[in-house]
């Protein structure tokens, strides 16, 4: 069963906060990144591209861990642990970098951001079923 | 060879910026909490206290990372990946904890934000050599 995201820590995921997205490389040290995310049904979504380091470190270990903090009060975060049940490569995965670009960049062109990445790389949606919640 | 903090983003480790600090629980699931730090010399220090997650964590597997952003600008960022060299449990550890109280909330009586934890929990300073530095 998935673990539900207590709606008190939702609009941390639903603002334009960026978020510390952290995979595990293979020698086991965590890396972690500023991603975009987005909050789908029960489901956290982190949008990169096939073959970079958090893409491959993800498909050999799928247990990934967001931290969301609101900038603005350091008593409001969200831990969120789970596991990437699902790789998303087709045309939604563009969809969904473009509706992140909207919220968090304001301008919902994704490659006017990236322009180099442009028919270069497949966008992917890893979609995190979160196993473990905790936050204020 | 501890790998260097450029000067540019040093300021990140300096100011009062909540840092997302991660370990790897036994699974091999990232544990991100969001932790006061500060930069010592070379090193980044982190403050807990013995027991926890963390700290049994760190002393399993002392592969650490520590992502700093910037909460009013998306595009300065660092992402410190690192080993625990030393744990500190002497007195040190205490006046670590007071400075960062300082820093960050503005009072460098540490018990005054968590009298419960006073005298019950023996704090430690987890002194973290860089390897690799990712940052803009």
């Amino acid at each position: 069963m998935p673990a539900n995201i207590p709606d008190n820590v939702k609009d941390l995921l639903e603002r334009p906060i960026v978020v510390a997205f952290a995979t595990s490389n293979p020698d086991g040290q965590p890396q972690v990144t500023p991603v975009w995310a987005s909050l789908e049904g029960g489901q956290v979504w982190i949008n990169s591209a096939l073959g970079r380091r958090k893409d491959r470190n993800i498909r050999a270990n799928p247990k990934v861990t967001v931290l969301a903090l609101d900038p603005e009060n350091a008593f409001h975060w969200v831990e969120i642990r789970g596991e990437v049940v699902e790789f998303d490569e087709s045309e939604a995965a563009l969809a969904h970098i473009n509706k992140l670009a909207g919220i968090y960049a304001g301008n919902d062109d994704y490659y006017s951001f990236n322009p180099e990445g442009k028919g270069k790389e497949q966008r992917v949606i890893y979609k995190i079923n979160p196993t473990k919640v905790n936050g204020m």
